[in-house]
């Protein structure tokens, strides 16, 4: 959670380097799910024990073990022994507020992604964390919850659509970044349309609520910046064809998100300035109104003034006033506030003010 | 159309990738027209079926056949299939929200680009996606509406003016990217007449129109910007010489273009800072003019106040007025207020408030 | 302290370079500390001369060699004369205002640190530097003062927990270095909830201390950026093997801090710009409050500046004022007034000025 | 003409590439003349065809061939088969928006340059395209009014002064690049003075004027970018001795001239950073003003209200006021009024408010 | 002196270049100092005329020679001829606007630098420029004013204190440069005072005089900035051991400098951010103390408008008012004048108007 963020990252200080602590929200979505499969056949399990899928990685098909929770530490201990991870991958598959990233030896590929999602009650940009390790005949995917962002690449492996099931692990590593990046077009969807939203707000309505919406905006879209920014990095390592668990023919493939990370990035980046703008648009709407209004209050009075000033004379108490004799003074007092009145309302018109 | 922009981006999520879908706006236009030239003689049709185009590609001349209307989505992947395009590029032909970018092979050169037109009505820059495949003897062009933007190139092929029909088809890709970006000079020269309205508008009659004008701008500078900037890559991609089919006479001339990229990103960037500071002259201009009522106005109130003031003491009641009864007291009151106002003017006055 | 900063920095001027001057705060701590182990044993031991950790040297064990307090720059001049380090090292020591560096010769690694302390009291953070020098088998580190950062470490080789005591002295300066970055995600924790707090009170009671507030953000983020970005090189350097004295397993660790430094710098970039957004929603929100206020002041005094008018018009002494001698005159007079002010608060209301 | 600028920028649209055309405005001035010299001999020419240049050409001496007045496409044309110069390069001497560069083959050296005027009258930074092709022992120079900036250097071939006649044509072209740029100084000289004018201005006089000023001095600056920024990367590769037609002693004052764009592109950043610090200077003086005076009113205000309403209180007319009859009654109301109106300012006074 | 900053740039204009002439201002300071040293002995001399320097030069030991004052063209002609120095280094030590910047040859090495100094009168960054000539076993120096800047190196090698004696020639070009670097933290302990009691005087008393010191410290700052930024890439090109005439045991010394000098970036570049932030906290301050002053004035108005209408009403002269004949009438009337007085002031506090 959002408001949560700033509270966790210092979750481990003072630990040696190298112990496993989760770092992120309690949960308890718990679950070892495996697929196993060629472009011939699949078959799904779901373990309760993590030493279950052993039997699977050795089978000549591609496995993907997706496991969801990571607060049973020694589920990923176990994995890093089996699998001869570093130290370091384990710490970072568990401490959930890393920057993309990806990293590589030779028997392996470790890519870290954020996972973003909208939350349509606080209009909150919520992410979390996403590991994913490459192997080669297997991908191992950790998540912090159960999203059920990777259901169409579970479907389309059971209808064999796609291309999925006639390439290797590697291309399978592919589709699932692929559509963790086509999810953010989803997010950018939805603050594009609020920034639309605003846009006419601003001008038909434009209330203090206004601001908290473009603060709130500029929040996600850091939020977003953030979590986006470094993939590009990553995403160079891929398509760069320099390791050794990712063939070439995949890695045309990565260039592809890639462009597409690009591109979110430059709509982001244009949100921003579009944001920045309203603010701006916002801000001269509101004191224009409130001018207008002050204007009008202030001319009311002005006109007002100099009338109780001649009415304030004439209820003078002088014992020699000769026009209060006047037969005709009463109506012509009344006549001189009528003038003065209408000629200050003329020039007032004339200097445009009115 | 500008409004619609955040609306489609997501178009595809969860789809698996290589699925064929056309991103854009649905459209009755469907044309495929072919040229095909050298500099003696050349051909014009309109074919039915994509099929008829195969014996002007095994032709020796030079080919241009461009496709308008990308809802047929089977024409492309037949394209695809005769002409071995990866999957990939017919999906980027297909999912029309790109940014300007290159790819090549050993056999064909892929480029989309944006082209942008200038909306009368709704002062907006609407922009479109054109993607061109290069090969041996031909160039595929892919429209998503029928504009008249080639017109020029077709006219200058027909009555064999200029250095096309004397080139091959790299030559043909060139002269249509140039008229790609030739056509942003006339959109910028549109803005720029409207920054100098604006600029003339900012000082003579500052309205709140003009905060929404200078937001529109700013918009559409920032819409040219993200269709431009990466195009500059392109360019420079295309005029390094590295890519098989196009050759090394004809890269001076992707030079050129770059150039001019570099220009109009240029212009884009110091209209940009102008209408920046338009804003700045403008909230300026509106909180002096308001001041300026608001000082006069209050002068007045301020003058009037103590008038009325005296005023107010002679109309008290007391039994004991001596000035009451004094044969010349209201001439010496309205005296006594003339005095005092002037003296406020006066006062006014050298400060510099009047 | 924060507000000394500016004052120290000129100390040396006018010194012959290679003069051995201490820039910082006088302090009464001092104090040389040797921890000596390898993965079987340690000892400890509190040092009154720095010639008594030279048979700790010698030994085939890694040394720990801990100097608190640089005012007795005797000290430091031995150390160099012993380990033969260069005089400019020896000067980046004693003058504590160094930004983060690293130097290296063949035969030692020079680092400066930046060890950041948030001030409860302040509510700013103070930093100080830390310098350590890696040799074949040792390790040192100077403080200027006794603060408890590196206990856990003392404590980690003690209870023989993690991969300290397993390792070399090069894998000692990694976990000496990886806790201070650690420390500095303490720091942006607690900066981080400030600003969240300080979110809250823009929305709820936008005092002017909120300006204050804000602007010691950001001077601490200013700090805290100042301190840590140079840090990048410094990993980065370390992370590339290219030293002799840091062996290629420990290389790998190093890459892990420039990962966390990264981070924290991303976190330190999102809270300046949210800190700086949130200036912008608190002159907002004033200036909003105010006007809301000048808004109903100015509609109360607009309403009854004509009351008070038409009561001056009935107040006047004419002699012939036919309405003072009506028999409802005056409650005539007083439904006028109510007439007139109802008016003008439905035309308010319907201007939604009220 | 700076208001014309975006007016021309669209011109070719539609011409096949390659097409010469004149884009500057018309002009009458049309002028071809040679100087032809060596160390001891010079002739100066005015030629009616650009043929009868030849023979100078051709002749061991150096030739500078100054061509007045674009609108003679025809000229250019000749020029260009002459002396073998790339349509492309033709075009780029008659499109006269360009911004700075450089090209070459073996033969010859392209220089695209801005010479800009400082315009007396409109306070404006005018731009003018001046082109330079630099060959084996020639120099031609292509301007589109005639200027007298080259005269200088006329005058020292004439008067054998200088290092020119003891140099070859590369150390021409220097000399006149030279002059180009150091006349921009002029510019920034002109820029500066108004700049530290304004400066004067905006603390004793700060009129709405000042934003006009600023507005304009900043167009100024953005045109002055526009031209002097990409010419930095052109005497980048004059300097570096890449090219054939430049020698090596010649290249070290290509240097000399990078130093000063650097400078002036300096200068210039600096006058833009001062220009931005002015208009918030400005707009805080213009706002305190404002608020001095509106305080200074509004106190007045504020006291006499309350006097007013004492003065209405015993204006009211009720039959039992005892206050009325009193023998001193007024006396004492007067002194009311007085104590009250002395309070009210004493504790304004306190409160720094008067 | 900064007012004429911008009105010598342009003082070389038109003339050839090579052309020697100082654009300095005018001064009496005229000297040439010689200082002859090695480990063992020293001697001092000062020179009437420049030949006479000449068998120092050629003396085994370094020499230093300073020379004051450049307006005699005439001695530094000469020096260019004896030492063989190329015509546009003689030409950059006279034209003192130069920025950093350092050339050299197989024989020399020429570097320029600004001395900065604080005219504590008008609180202004004065710079002045510096150049120096290294050579084989001479340095020149050449200011154009009399500073004592460079005593304590003369005190040093009248003492043989510190490394310059036992050292050649370029150690005191290091020594020199040092000192001037150091120079700069002065500098910028001033600012930094300054910049504290800005802090102090924006909180306390925020007056107009506030923006005036923001803008001086601003301009210092650039000018600051301009003078140090360029220095970073001389000190690159030193410390990198590509020069003939600085030995590889020096070249260490040169990047000491150029860590202080990315120092000192930081420091000015902290101040400028701090500056900027002031400015912020000074408007808002204003703002909300004016904002303050016109909220108590006006509610003292609102609350005395309503009364003086009360008032108003019972002064008028209706023949039938039953109230004016009230035995308790006027204390009636008095009473409901506080007890509407009092619900406005309870609604106001309520409201937290108040």
């Amino acid at each position: 959670m959002e408001q949560l963020k700033f509270k966790n990252i210092a979750h481990k200080k003072g630990q040696p380097p190298g112990t496993l602590i989760y770092t992120g929200n309690k949960t308890d979505d718990y679950e070892i799910a495996v697929i196993n499969y060629n472009s011939e056949e699949y078959c799904e399990h779901e373990l309760n024990d993590i030493e279950e899928c052993l039997p699977f990685i050795d089978s000549p098909k591609v496995s993907w073990i997706n496991i969801v929770g990571l607060h049973k530490v020694d589920v990923i201990e176990k994995i890093g022994r089996f699998f001869n991870l570093h130290l370091l991958v384990l710490e970072d598959i568990l401490n959930v507020n890393q920057r993309p990233k990806v990293e590589y030896s030779d028997e392996y590929l470790f890519v870290v992604l954020r996972m973003l999602t909208y939350n349509e009650l606080s209009h909150q940009v919520d992410s979390e964390q996403v590991s994913m390790v490459l192997g080669k005949n297997f991908v191992f995917t950790f998540q912090e919850r159960k999203v059920d962002v990777f259901e169409p690449i579970r479907h389309r492996i059971r209808n064999k659509t796609g291309l999925i099931v006639k390439n290797k692990a590697d291309y399978l590593l592919y589709a699932l970044i692929d559509i963790i990046v086509d999810n953010y077009f989803v997010i950018l969807e939805k603050i594009g349309e609020e920034v639309e939203i605003l846009e006419e707000d601003v001008l038909l309505n434009p209330s203090q609520e206004v601001v908290h919406t473009i603060h709130r905006l500029k929040r996600n879209l850091l939020e977003l910046r953030k979590s986006i920014w470094p993939l590009r990095e990553v995403l160079n390592v891929l398509n760069k064809d320099e390791t050794s668990v990712i063939n070439r023919n995949t890695a045309i493939y990565f260039r592809d998100i890639h462009d597409h990370t690009i591109q979110v990035i430059d709509i982001v980046e244009t949100l921003r300035d579009m944001v920045a703008g309203l603010l701006d648009v916002y801000l001269s709407s509101v004191s224009n109104r409130m001018n207008e209004i002050m204007k009008v209050l202030t001319i009311i009075a002005t006109i007002f003034i100099p009338l109780t000033f001649i009415a304030g004379v004439y209820g003078m108490n002088f014992k020699y006033m000769p026009e209060l004799n006047w037969r005709f003074g009463y109506p012509m007092s009344v006549a001189l506030m009528l003038i003065v009145g209408i000629l200050m309302v003329i020039y007032f018109r004339r200097k445009k003010w009115l």
